[in-house]
């Protein structure tokens, strides 16, 4: 029998399903999960917080496969599960059609002034003229990663007749080289952060991007909030040399409740609830673990694997 | 020299184009309008409410060829105008871009509650989990209206995945025929209103179609309030019989201060702005009139015209 360690989230989507040589240790809370990582082959030990997940992986130190619902790995001790040879899937995709979906709606709300109308219904009041005015349609966009959330971004965008620009090594048709973008940062309406979380994308837009985009650019961030200077941030909004932000992912999380971005009127806080905003990603991830044991049983790569080295 | 009659609104953008075959003559106000009404043959009337724009109609008596900016003109004395022989064109497809982008959003927003978002962005509270889950993909919308509108919704949403069946005589892949919608209404997880406003399409939904749809669906209206029996629409969101409805337009317009609709946490309302969200339309509509000041002098047809006897 192998042990597997698994959060009791996912029982009831899982267990009906578990193949008759994994034995399922379930755990509800952290400390239940600390006592048993030590005898976990397999783990699942997500917790909303990283803290926890930190703690539990560091506890599992027998462990050989890690799996997670999320696709940002970064936070975990990457180190010592290299030394430990453990294998790691992520969640990569499980989230990508919502948080997809995310951008666009903030991308709409933001070019609508819908923030405006929203408030506005709430004093009973009836606007006579739209707060926005932008049309996504040949509005122009760049796309700073181009994983399975960028590229369902893009597809989605192309809907709307946004000419949309990603970054690519290898080149090719509306594409900018990784030395390219950010000197034709000014011809952009939109640049849109979908990019892993590793030591080269920290910081990637600081002062010098913000100052190079367009006095009405938007900033959307559903990457990492380390991936922007924050600082940065808060003075070109403040200073309004760009148009706005729409941030699901801030420095830190949560925002302290007297953090200027709370109240910017053009920074728009949406308290990295994109991967959340749908009921599917439970199935979707009991779906893939239940098809990654039988991967597993037959000596085959779990999938997708996180790698270590260059954190996702 | 034809004397044209003309909102100072558009001056700037068809003043400089103008045909020297044409005496433009500008108005400020109603009144001025009302005064110079008479001497058109050609008139551009259009105000913010339909009253004025009646009024001025009214009382041009040698009017040949009436233009405007909007697509719905059912409110204008459609029997006088065709007794006078008056050809009108309207605005459609001039703002069925934006007004597409705005139904996708109103979609969007009610599917990641995001409204709640904003709210809480206000409080500076930090949410931990969507207010709303519902993914677009994978979900079934029932279009009806199939004209420049529906057609651009579409399109948008079949690039989130969402299943879209139309209304159509003559039938086809994914659509019904138009004595069929009714019997499948509780089918689909959107009904979006995107028809034109006439006897016909008056009250199309009422208590029978509210009581057949989804205890979660989302009614979406872009049409005219008139489409929607309004009063059972209240009583469906009061009861939760539906999941909400996203109402651009309403009856009347603006909506009281006390009406229920600003205050049931299910109804969106978004003061018919869904086609002012944009700042293109006035440069579409002068491109557009000098195009068809062109054909005017040919003796060729202007367009598009709206159908005085059909009334879109």
């Amino acid at each position: 029998m192998t042990t597997a360690v698994l959060s009791s989230l996912i029982r009831p989507l899982v267990e009906p399903r578990l193949p008759d040589w994994v034995e399922p240790l379930w755990f509800m809370s952290k400390e239940e999960a600390l006592e048993l990582a030590p005898k976990a082959e397999i783990g699942w030990f997500d917790f909303n917080e990283p803290g926890p997940m930190c703690e539990v992986v560091t506890a599992a130190e027998n462990l050989k496969w890690l799996t997670s619902i999320y696709a940002g790995l970064d936070f975990l001790p990457l180190d010592l599960l290299r030394q430990r040879g453990v294998t790691v899937t992520n969640g990569a995709g499980i989230n990508a059609i919502t948080i997809a979906e995310y951008v666009v709606m903030g991308m709409l709300n933001v070019a609508k002034g819908y923030r405006d109308v929203v408030r506005a219904q709430d004093r009973h009041e009836w606007l006579h003229d739209s707060p926005g005015k932008v049309e996504l349609c040949g509005s122009k966009a760049l796309l700073l990663g181009y994983g399975a959330i960028g590229k369902l971004v893009e597809e989605r965008l192309l809907a709307f007749g946004v000419d949309v620009s990603i970054v690519r090594r290898s080149g090719g048709e509306n594409a900018l080289g990784p030395e390219e973008w950010q000197a034709r940062l000014g011809e952009f309406d939109w640049v849109i952060l979908a990019v892993p979380s590793t030591p080269e994308t920290e910081d990637m837009i600081g002062a010098d991007e913000l100052a190079a985009m367009k006095s009405d650019a938007v900033l959307i961030n559903i990457a990492r909030g380390t991936v922007v200077d924050q600082d940065a941030l808060v003075t070109a909004l403040e200073e309004k040399t760009i148009g706005a932000a729409f941030l699901d992912v801030t420095t830190p999380e949560p925002l302290p409740e007297d953090h200027k971005l709370w109240t910017l009127d053009n920074a728009h806080v949406t308290m990295h609830l994109s991967g959340r905003a749908q009921s599917k990603m439970f199935q979707r991830s009991a779906d893939r673990f239940i098809e990654n044991l039988d991967r597993y049983e037959r000596g085959e790569d779990v999938q997708p694997q996180f790698d270590l080295s260059l954190g996702y």
